[in-house]
């Protein structure tokens, strides 16, 4: 899957428009996603804080819920770019990737900038290399585990 | 804040509608969320696992984070319903229950349904009685701690 | 289950004890944990934050995992006192009332105090009333759906 | 840093002693890890779920979350191990490898193994490239946020 840089551009755009409807009280640290379906309309998504910390929802995980919500199916989605206020590009944290890894295809490209105008394109695999999946957790179900 | 009963069932008919777009491949569990903001519109959520567990995101959750990203500003929201298909109707779990607190006004209403129509209605406080808010955590900040 | 005073005031005490070891580089804000066993031992407990929030870990949650993973039983606690230093006696987030849900008894003893000396008493299942549970998960499985 | 092919195997037979005391009344999966710190001595852990799917706690993170709590600093320690009966080793989730890269360094071993004896040895870094780190949070803080 490779996407024009134009498309990595409005994306982005798109990403920080998001970004203005952050929640963070707590961090005053504002980001913002921008997921594309494969009908070509983007779903946006802004970081929500709370103020036990671990509730917290990243901007990629709102873009991503809702567009599953919506009734997007789980890997039909072409591209995700992700914005924040960072030195460079931003990086989704551990979380997001393991949702992203979920959720998406792994050669799905992942993009990323900052306010500065600095771009990283990675995808999904190179993100969460050799991730714990599916297939794992189904292998190693004991039947005869004590509950 | 009271609505009637109508509105309840309404906003339950819209949270079964969201429950079929569960992504629950792991426990099969489908649950379905509808929030009602000040302008009468209804936003739908649906839990969406993840083979990891913990990265797991509730009905109630993708309802209330979509809207949020959506621009519509925390403590605005007017009721949420939540249905699944439980012997009683469904309780948010503590997460959802932290994350409503954050967003939501103590005496919002909460619906809770089943598929059977067992219907209960409580209020955002009465389901996390003396909850941890952010005055707790402005108070307790350490200037002196060790990062 | 009820426990003297004497015993409140020493599970606070090793709460405050552990909460000089938080990890809290972003909010600052201290927390300490102390789980009783059912041979009257004491599990130590703090928060541990992370700076994509998500990932934080709550002192309760610090207890309750460690004295899961020395091999004693989800049941068999007798009491958890968490303490921080909050205008009231703290309360436990969501997230850990929902854990605490899990791994202990509804009528356990959860006594929640701040550096000031106020202590308050409650019980499991009077801080996550009508808590989701295995029961409820187990019911709406759905052997038909979509995976 | 560098470690022997004996403590690679010591860590994993303790990373299975400690799979044995898994919760996984979900699951099923029992996963266990153990971690090294500065002195030689070894923290176990094992992975401990919820009905509610997202407050579930890693094997990974339990043997980190304790150790934090003993008083261990952040960036202490030498080495971890993880171990479950998967096809190949094993490899950590994105929320756990989000939170080895902020308490261990970035050149940290990580030993990956399975019941089978496969095993493979990475890095903290390379398990979560280009990590988000304390340094983007602090850099994008806004101080005219909206709150």
């Amino acid at each position: 899957m490779s996407l024009s840089q134009g498309t990595h551009e409005r994306l982005l755009k798109a990403a920080e428009e998001a970004m203005k409807r952050a929640y963070v009280p707590y961090s005053k640290f504002q980001v913002g996603a921008a997921l594309l379906d494969a009908e070509g309309n983007v779903h946006y998504g802004c970081n929500i804080e709370n103020a036990a910390y671990s509730p917290t929802n990243c901007a990629e995980r709102t873009a991503l819920f809702r567009a599953i919500a919506d009734g997007h199916a789980a890997g039909s989605f072409k591209a995700i770019a992700v914005i924040g206020d960072t030195p460079g590009p931003i990086t989704p944290c551990g979380v997001c990737r393991q949702v992203i890894s979920e959720l998406c295809s792994p050669d799905m490209p992942v993009i990323m900038g900052n306010l500065k105008g600095d771009i990283r394109v990675s995808t999904v695999s190179e993100l969460l290399p050799g991730a714990f999946t599916p297939r794992d957790l189904e292998y190693g179900k004991k039947d005869n585990s004590v509950d």
